[in-house]
Formats: structure tokens, sequence, C-alpha cells
């Protein structure tokens, strides 16, 4: 604590929980990227709103940048504390704040992670429908940050639909109640919509109501395999149309190899180029009926090889593995990621794009996507090979991109579905946001952070 | 055409329609508030998107001021001009743009009526969700303009959630275009959702990507008099609990003596104090078992003192005709209006203090108030008697505005729940938002409309 600042913030504000020892710094000044070397100046954990809001204000006098911080289970570098931030953790606020049955609402501070959210809401009797793999570490607030999507957008959509208020200190020091939970609210600008997808750019979250709803009916889980990519629109087509999706997942027979190789189970003998997990509602026997008849179709049709229902919970499970213990399965290679957005409609014609693209310019590295097909998103994880240095690989990786973006640009698509854009994606923002959208967001952040103390170097300069 | 900034418009941007007359200016100058005198400069049609852009931009360099203006069925003078602004009507551009049935997306010029997308949306098998009596009149645009709510948000929710992408022409001059309609779209601070609910405030939307979804199930609709007001919320309750809600309306005596008298027909003969108009899915034959017993349940209860359910099409469209009459009924008496929102839980106690207020404050006017039970959102009218001057009538209603503003501070609720705040809630703005909030606000507006000549003097200075 021999930085002045330090010893200033630890003076006002009295009870601060601050870190310096440089186990912690590492710990708390990356997220699951690994492109850059943690070197916080500080950690600070506080535990009250209004400790926060004192550090933001000691922030913005000392001219000390933060790094709001969550799970930082991260992919896009955004909770990356690389330049001498002060880390601003908000793990130890990690209590339900109420939860009140005729709202609906449960309030929670931004720290409590996804899955003790999804605990709540079951130990109520109604589910919080935002779910993917990080759940047992990601946060609600990081949940915010980057408009969280995962695996059950094809059926509720992302988080910014389940937000009906926010408690943020701003940039500039403010506490904002934002919405406070109320449905309709047509009193101006919803800041409350500004702040969720906007990266601790323009304020730190420290609580959110969250609307919860009733659980989903019981559900079936398909495992499919397809014979060639243009099958995997046409079989979504398909199941859209008879049955009630709540997931339609897909990934390749390469990412299939990865996550049988790190312990899940095959449960096709088939081998074939894609694969989708789908569930659907299976409320009533009919239901299960009507999945058959559709999975018949698809079988007659040819883009349907071979397929397996699950009989059990178990088994329900064993298949979701398939699909969940993708990244996990991959993270070791530290691969390089990038995470895209399409309008359905235009998938069919980038995928022959993007696969092209992706066999020309990366002849010598091994590339496995997965994704969200109700939703336009695919993840593209590319393996650096073993003898290839981290910096020629990344080089590498970030040329192709750039290619990429210009691709997606010209098929109206988006550089991060869900994973933001952070420090990774910024190069190549202006393929998604036009100049008049990035000079409009700068002028934005400077109304919220006047002195551009919040994640600076993030989402955009 | 004397103005010389109007030759100067005329000039620039050849082909722009142009109207000067003095009928045109009264009609397009206002809209359902009739407390503002219309003069405007002159009325602008344009028919392109480049018409709209080139005239936001001489506005900035000449200083004009410009309304934009859809239907101009605004409750709150969002679309006023009474000070030589210039009104910019979106009602050329009214066209259907495209249907996706893949992405499920059907983009439309601003100035198309929500009744006409209803048509369409019909015609390709599937539904826009939100609806209110307005239809007819009201475009898009405007929608998007204040969130609009209406009939059917406790089932789908606003206007906000079925905006998939908007093309804006900002207050700087500059095209947007808005989120494109992608499903998943983490890049940044979402301005699309920013723009929904800013009164024209930030920019001039001129098309926008609607989301449609399937068509509701089969209904029923059921008609309930209620025997006192603490009634109202428990048959909520009870009816929430037990059936998938469509709508779920109330109505005063009062209102229904209006709307009696304006036409519509009576359907119960019970004389009660609160109405109900409950709309539920029913699918099956179990279905309406179900409301069966749950209206019992009311009755055993003692909260139902009565009740129908419509056998035909015809007999629901008469009992949602006592609904939805209501506005229609009490136009010929100019009530004032307050639109006001609170979440669920907070009506109860709030319903108690309100109806306290209103019969302290107004002794001698008729205050007639029906609204969304589902949605926490009341309407009150209050009628002018006849022997008093319009202006006093208005200064007695903003006193008790005042009253019910720091009532509705004290419970968390909202002065404008889907009408906006306009010119008429201005004054009360600071009940619902916070200083701060009102600085970040105007510091955005600033960024978007540096020259202030987007709607100034509406929504806040």
């Amino acid at each position: 604590m021999t930085d002045p600042r330090l010893a200033d913030l630890a003076a006002r504000v009295a009870g601060l929980r601050l870190l310096t020892e440089l186990a912690d710094l590492i710990h708390y000044g990356r997220d699951w990227t690994r492109r850059w070397g943690p070197a916080p100046l500080a950690v600070a954990l506080p535990s009250t709103i209004a400790e926060v809001q004192a550090t933001v204000r000691w922030a913005n006098e000392r001219g000390v940048a933060i790094v709001p911080s969550g799970g930082r289970t991260g992919l896009s570098g955004g909770a990356v504390a690389a330049r001498g931030e002060l880390v601003l953790s908000l793990e130890r606020m990690n209590r339900v704040l109420g939860f009140d049955p005729t709202d609906r609402l449960l309030e929670v501070e931004a720290g409590i992670t996804l899955q003790a959210v999804h605990e709540v809401a079951r130990g109520h009797g109604l589910l919080y429908p935002v779910d993917f793999a990080a759940r047992g570490s990601c946060t609600i607030g990081g949940n915010v940050a980057t408009n969280a999507g995962g695996i059950r957008v094809v059926r509720y959509g992302t988080t910014r639909e389940w937000i009906a208020g926010l408690t943020v200190v701003a940039g500039n020091g403010e506490l904002l109640e934002l919405n406070r939970g109320l449905v309709k609210n047509s009193s101006g600008y919803d800041l409350r919509q500004l702040m969720v997808g906007s990266e601790g750019t323009l304020g730190v979250v420290v609580s959110a109501q969250l609307e919860l709803t009733d659980p989903p009916p019981p559900a079936q889980t398909m495992l499919l395999a397809l014979p060639h990519m243009d099958a995997l629109m046409k079989v979504f087509g398909l199941f859209r149309a008879q049955l009630r999706l709540q997931a339609f997942e897909f990934f390749t027979d390469v990412a299939l190899r990865y996550v049988l190789a790190h312990g899940a189970q095959r449960a096709l003998d088939a081998d074939q180029p894609f694969y989708v997990v789908a569930e659907y509602d299976a409320t009533e026997e009919c239901d299960q009926q009507v999945a058959l008849l559709v999975f018949e179709d698809g079988v007659r049709e040819g883009w349907i090889a071979d397929g397996v229902i699950a009989q059990s919970e178990a088994q329900a499970a064993a298949l979701w593995r398939l699909r969940e213990g993708l990244t996990e399965s991959l993270a070791p290679r530290q691969p390089y990621k990038n995470d895209i957005a399409l309008r359905i409609s235009a998938m069919p014609a980038f995928l022959h794009e993007m696969q092209a693209l992706l066999a020309h310019e990366y002849p010598r590295m091994e590339v496995v996507w997965f994704g969200h097909v109700g939703d336009g998103n695919l993840h593209i994880n590319v393996l650096p090979p073993e003898d290839m240095e981290q910096a020629a690989f990344l080089a590498e990786c970030e040329r192709v991109t750039r290619l990429l973006a210009d691709t997606l640009r010209r098929h109206g698509g988006s550089i991060s579905a869900e994973h933001g854009i952070g420090l990774v994606k910024r190069p190549y923002l202006d393929s998604t946001r036009s100049a008049a959208e990035i000079a409009l967001m700068r002028g934005v952040r400077g109304v919220f952070d006047p002195h551009g103390i919040l994640n600076p170097g993030k989402l955009f300069d």
C-alpha cells in the first residue's frame, strides 16, 4: 500500500477491502482470455453501494482507471486489468436482496453467480431463463455488461429482456436507480437498456431486479447427426415449424472429437460432419409423436443421418454435455475465438462463404465451430499448431478475423453476438457499427464517464 | 412560402412536399391533446430517407426546430408544434419494405399505421402483438417514440420488445441503421433501445424491423363485475395463477356509464363499482373448465359479484367495446389525463391513497379511471365541470397532479406508463427520474442533437 493513491483510497473509504499481493493482482487482473499480462494497481472488494460510489469518486479525482469485475469468465478481455487499473470486484456483493411473488421480481447484488440465481428462482417455483455453461462462475453484473445470451435465447431472448431494474454507480459517481422494476415506464430515455451491454464503460452495476417466469414445460432432448452443412438450416426450419423449441444448438465433427477426448460419452455410432442438440416442449404424448414425425421427415429428406432421443434425465444431461463441454475441452489449447451473429436468413449463404474462407486462410490450423442456430450465433475456435509461436498465431488470426469481419459486414452480421467487444474485438467494431454510431457511442460514454475512468481502452477508444 | 428559410428548404430538397395552408398547419400542428394552439412554420411530407436527412441537415444549418410527426394520436403533446417548428410528417412514408419468413421480420416505413401492420402480419400467418384502441390512426414511428404499450402488455410486453432494428436520421443528420434485425448483437451500446421511448428528441425514425410471432391461441373473453377495489388485485392474482392471460383490463362504474352513453351495449345487469375484461387462452375444453372454476372461486371469496363469458366473436367484441370505447366516449369532454404506472405489488396500497387523494382534491370534478391491471398501469381522466373555465380547470388538475406525482414517487411509480412525457408531463418528470438521470439524459440528447433542433421543449428543457 505504498502507492499514495491507494493510501488515499484506504483513508477515504474506511473498511474497503484492498488487495495488493501479486497472486491477487494476477487472479483478479485477467479473464478467460490469456493474451494480456495482468497488471492492476490493486483490487478493491467493496461490500456496500456506498463503498462503490466512494471508490468511483476517488478514481475521478485521482484519475485512476477502474475495471469493474464479476466472474471474469469473459472471452473478450472486457475485465482485463493490464495497465495499472484498480480492479473493482463485486464478488463480495453477492446477496439476494429480495423477492416479490406478485411482481415476480428477484433483486440481487451484482456479484451473485448465475447459478445461484437459478437456484433461488427454482426455490420460488420460478425460472430465470438466461443460461450458459459458465453459470457457476459468471455473475449477474457481468451478464448485464455483455447482455449475455447462451443456450435458451431461441426461446427466452437475451439478458436484456429479463432486467426490470438496475442500480448503477455511473462513471461520474452518481447513483442511479434505473426503471425500478416497472413493467411500463415511458418517462424519457431507457438508461437501463443503455447500461445492458455497455461492458462496464458507463457505470458499475451494483444490483439488478430480475424478472422471473414460469418454469419451462417438460422437455425432450434429441441429438441429431447431419450429413452436410445445408441440412443445418433445413432441419432448424423443420423443427421450429412443428415444435416449441427450448434450444437448438449445433457443433461439428471436429468439436465432437475434442469433447469426447475430454471425457464426454459417445451417443451415436454415426460419423457425420454436423450435430445438433435440440430441446423442445414435450408436455403431452402428442408432442413426442410430433417430434418423431418431424425426425422422420428430416431423415426422408436426407437432412438427418441419425439421431437419438434421451430416455431419461441422465441421458439428456449426457447429450447436453456434448455441447456444453466444448468450451472447456478446447481451453487447454488456448483457442482464438470468434463469436459472430447473423440474421438467420443470412446464415446459409454466409456459412458457405465462411467455410471457404476458413479453409483457405487457415490451411495449417484446426478450426472448431459450434453455436446457436436459432439465434444466428456461431462460435469459431481456431487452435494453434503446436509448432507456432503465440505472437505469430495471433497475428494470423487477426488477419483472418479482418477478412471474416468484412464478410460479416456484407451479410449484415455482427462481430460480437454475446461475448462483447472488450479488447479482443475492438479492432473490428467498425465492421458492425458505422463511424456515425461509434461517434455517438463515444459521446454517450463521455456523458456518463466524463473523466474516462471506467474501463478505458475497452470497447473503443 | 415567403419565409426565406422555407424557400431555401424547397430549393435544397427538390420534390419535398411542403404545406403552408392554415388548415394544414392546424391539422398537423396538434395531437389529441388540445391545450396548445397549433402554429407550425410549415409541414414537410418527405417520401424518402434522403429527403428526411436533407431536411434535418437544413434544420441544423438554419436553426429551425423540427417536430417529428406520426398519427398524432398522442396524449402528452409530444407531437404538438405550437412555436413555429417545421412539422416533419412521416405519413407518406408508410410502405411495407419487406418480410422475411425465416427471420419473421417485417420491415416497414415509420408512417404505416399499427392496424396496417396487424393486417400484413396476419396475411403472413403471424402476429404483431402490440395493440391498442388508436390502432387505426397511430403509426409505428409514434409507437416507437413512446414505447407504446396497450392491452396485450401482460402477455407480450411493450413495443420495445418487438423492435429488431431501426433506421433513424439522428438529430445531427447522420443516418443510423441500428441493430439490423439481429437477435444477438453485443457490439457496444444498444442505440436502438435508446431510441425507443425517446419521443422524437434524438432522431427521426424512418423505418423499423418488427419481429412477428405466432398468432395467439384461441381465447375466451370474460366480463367481471367486482364489488370493491381490493377485489381487483385479488381477482388478477387468481386469474394469473390459473390461466394464461392475454389481457386483463379494468374500468370503473363511472367509466361504464360514459361508454354506454356513447353507444356500447350493457352486458351485465349488476351495478358494481369495478369491471374487468379478461382474455385468456382457451385452446381446449379444459381451459374453459378451469376458467369457470376460477370464476366460481372468485365469487365464493366475495371478489366477483357477477360475470359473463362471451359465447361468440361478436359478443367478445361487444365486451371489448366497453373497455376500448372509453377514451373515445370521454373525448368530447376534453378530460385531463394521467397515465401512471406502478409495480403490481405496489398497487393495492397506492390505489387506496390515490382514491382518497382524488376524492379530496377534486370535490367538484368527475374522475374516470381505468387501465391495465396486469402491467400496473392506470389511466385517470378528470372531467371539467361545465361551469369551469379551461384555464382554471387546468391549473387545478396540475396542482393535483403534483400531489399525485409525489404519491407516486413514494410508491416507486412512474408519471408516464405509455403516453410519454411530451409537454403535458414535463413538469412532473422529476417525480420519476432523479436529477442525476435527467442530467444524463440531457447530455445524451446533446450528443444526438447538438443544435437542439429535434422536438425542443418536449420531455425536458
